[in-house]
């Protein structure tokens, strides 16, 4: 049966959904530990007191890192196992939806929001209509933060410079995952034009590197 | 003596004025001429017909080209014999001008000018109070193109990814260059932070790349 991407990368979630929370709760993902997660939560905190939505959360530790900081965070998540992880471990609050209900259901956390964040967990392709649906729920004064592999960094030694779908095997996470995931490579333009055809303007684009060889791991976006 | 940075810049031209326009007349950059000269000339023609601004004219193959096109150009150096050379080949007109008159002086190329252009031309830093002069120099509905050196691709295997004075000894171009020039090496982010701080937003940011390896080889950069 041939099941279109989105169904992929949702199923994904659902089969990995224990590995994944063991593996983040442990903080075994290097780059994470060394750079991203301090540099989303950083880049949420300059916004913070606010109500914020993190979509895509998982199993949670975004949103409870900024219920900690004075938040008040509902996270989504289209795997009910993950949402299930993160009420399990409270502080925030959380629903499942999937980017399809966001576009297509404007009732879904509609808000206004005065943040939206997104750690790692635009995985598809078209963004544009996601993006847009994001921002219909944004205050009129709100921030949406994107962080997402480098372009750079993903491009690998041999790979070409293009978009294209690609599968995360999850083989270098230390713990076994059942499921693999496509994921879409997006290059620097690409995530600049999805925003744009969103109606969404980049405020500033931050590229918080390894501590130790000084390379960018992550792409971190701030837009409105 | 120490001079400071821009003067080294200006000077380094003025000597290298004849060697620099030897090698831009060969085609002899292998980049420029596989991918990143055709890049700007495109992205140029996109908005024509115009009048346009060639900031950092060089000997002016790029002003030529867009008056082929059918803009109204008029190219800026702060190179007198880059002026010179760039005039002897006509199709455009061409000025004397420095960074900092722009900056001083808002009667040197008044404009209004429907398109501006940087071709590899912003060395210095900092960028925001040129950015603010061609800005100001904009008409309403006009455009600002920058094509710079790939941040990424500048990286170098070992260099770290930060902000940071380099030095051009030119010794890659096949011709002998008398002088060696500093520039600044500015990250993805810097980029767009300087624009921001000149009151311009990013439209678009193109990457073209090397026909063969498919490798970014230039950033391009839309604002307005």
């Amino acid at each position: 049966m041939i099941r279109d991407r989105d169904s992929q990368i949702r199923d994904c979630w659902e089969t990995n959904a224990e590995s994944w929370t063991t593996v983040v709760r442990a903080g075994a993902i290097a780059s994470r530990r060394v750079a991203t997660d301090a540099a989303i939560v950083d880049a949420c905190a300059a916004h913070l007191p606010a109500r914020v939505l993190d979509v895509g959360c998982g199993e949670g530790w975004l949103a409870r890192a900024l219920a900690e900081r004075g938040a008040q965070v509902l996270g989504l998540d289209a795997s009910a196992a993950l949402v299930e992880l993160a009420r399990a471990a409270g502080s925030a609050t959380y629903d499942v939806a999937s980017y399809e209900s966001l576009i297509a259901d404007s009732s879904v956390a509609p808000g206004p929001w005065e943040l939206i964040v997104c750690n790692f967990s635009l995985l598809g392709d078209p963004l544009a209509p996601t993006l847009g649906a994001l921002a219909s729920r944004l205050a009129s004064n709100g921030w949406l933060l994107i962080q997402t592999v480098h372009p750079w960094i993903a491009m690998g030694d041999d790979a070409a410079y293009r978009d294209e779908w690609r599968l995360e095997t999850f083989a270098g996470f230390g713990e076994h995952f059942a499921a693999s995931m496509p994921w879409y490579f997006r290059t620097l333009g690409s995530w600049v034009a999805e925003l744009g055809r969103a109606g969404l303007e980049v405020e500033s684009l931050a590229e918080p590197c390894h501590p130790e060889t000084g390379r960018p791991l992550s792409l971190l976006i701030t837009a409105r």
